[in-house]
């Protein structure tokens, strides 16, 4: 075969307690990309989005994460790659992460899977390096590996997947707009002692309730002291819309990432698509244009849709 | 019945990455505790073990547990307790914990079993609070459970049992004292978030490795990058027993508690036999006189013997 179509899904980072350890994919939205290869020599990118995003591909997350791939590709010869983004840029919902994932499952699909999925996260990674200057993993490993995703390690790369009971997840993507690179510098370089504990149990926690298919525990587990009262500032609304989903039901969520997204689980689609109300509710009022999703989990991750 | 005997376990808390979170209980030793309803109101205590603890109720830490305990209890009059320490206080393997709990699950026993266990471990964390100056609950749950145990909070106490493979447990205590309220002054009050991420992962790590019976995960796992390097250097030759441990084939392992036991999971109970010829090895050469364990996990918690 020399050409793929793939979906490459948006991925929440974090899932509330664990920064940069937990991820998980959801079944919408997610990037569609197409690869083919070609006699001639190089890599092109076109974009059929509306977001304008860099074709060199140096200066592409996908490009330098299929550039990182190739250099363990003996023989290969060129690429071409057109990209129709479905996840904005800059949403907190693994946007670069699923350029970067995307278009690493689709080439070792061309060349007969000869990468293990752990090999194409740490290829994926310099896509991340280069999105937001840090080489980080947790929405690139449930990208391409689907569900929920614990990095144990980055380097060392230690990738745990985790199962759990069925969920549906709501998101609304609040369109003002929070770099990641932004968002990593407002947290402090030290953590309170006492803080770091309340922040284990909830990570220990959170991995029992899903392991055990416990949602009150999951419910209890979803709750940040660190990172979300930092973050939280940046996105208008914030503690509103968590108040008001979790009145409404929703078992718990936080912010997606680094935001602006904000996420929240619930155990039946009732609840989640009241959890939407709620949410479009208070950004109507703010007077903040936004986008929602009710969605799932994706299991799948990263999809071969056709050849 | 009016009269009971218990056997209280030892514990190890923290489970090397879980500070504060985490704690087992071992199948030995274990403290025996003989409780008797009285009509001569007042609490009297007995030892019949070398260790000469206090025997005034509000200085003793199953005094004090009980004394907790009895201002939720009506009508009762008073009590006869003779211990037999078995677990030397200030060893790390959770002495005061074992009084503790030993002497609430023992009344509770005795008043018809009226208070949960949750109940049991609010009342025996007063024991702690005198003994080590903190309300902490990571020896007295799975003293009072059994098994490994998560406390995902304390205030508003939420206690998970985690489910766990099959393993052996050696333990060494060097006869040298580390006192808790030392062991908890030299931890710095702030870490860095870096060191943060990294003891979550292993935290998540650990939990999803017990519940997926996978020895791997939960080898990798036992790592603390936060309190084992500032506590193990009050424990003579720690470094040297973990490194030779873990060559010897245990799965890992570390401080128990404050310590100065050290502990060491083992898959086999033949590697948890070597383990302990290295750990002997390494304190007779040290000239530091020991005594060592080598035992399981203990499912029972304080166990009711005979009424």
């Amino acid at each position: 075969m020399n050409k793929v179509k793939v979906h490459a899904p948006a991925t929440v980072a974090n899932l509330v307690c664990g920064f940069d350890v937990f991820g998980m994919a959801l079944a919408e939205p997610y990037d569609v990309m197409w690869v083919s290869l070609s006699n001639e020599p190089g890599i092109r990118f076109t974009h059929i989005d509306k977001y304008n995003l860099p074709t060199q591909p140096e200066k592409n997350v996908a490009g330098v994460a299929l550039m990182a791939m190739l250099e363990n590709v003996p023989g290969h010869k060129g690429f071409d790659v057109v990209i129709d983004k479905q996840i904005k840029p800059g949403s907190g919902l693994g946007s670069s992460a699923a350029s970067s994932a995307g278009i690493v499952v689709a080439v070792n699909h061309l060349v007969n899977n000869i990468f293990s999925r752990e090999d194409l996260v740490r290829f994926a990674m310099h896509g991340e390096k280069l999105a937001s200057g840090v080489k980080h993993a947790d929405n690139i490993t449930p990208c391409i590996f689907g569900g929920i995703t614990l990095v144990r390690s980055i380097f060392q790369l230690d990738i745990v997947p985790l199962t759990a009971p069925p969920m549906y997840v709501t998101v609304v993507h609040p369109q003002i707009e929070v770099k990641t690179s932004d968002a990593r510098q407002i947290l402090r370089k030290e953590v309170q002692l006492k803080d770091a504990i309340k922040q284990w149990g909830n990570i220990a926690g959170l991995v029992a309730g899903l392991l055990k298919e416990d949602y009150g525990l999951i419910s209890r587990s979803l709750e940040d002291v660190i990172i979300e009262p930092v973050r939280s500032m940046l996105i208008p609304g914030f503690d509103e819309v968590k108040r008001s989903c979790k009145e409404a039901g929703a078992l718990g969520g936080g912010i997606s990432g680094s935001g602006p997204s904000i996420f929240m689980l619930s155990k039946e689609e009732a609840t989640a698509k009241q959890v939407e109300n709620v949410m479009k509710d208070v950004y109507t009022r703010l007077g903040i244009e936004f986008r929602t999703y009710v969605t799932t989990v994706n299991y799948k991750g990263v999809e071969i849709i056709s050849e």
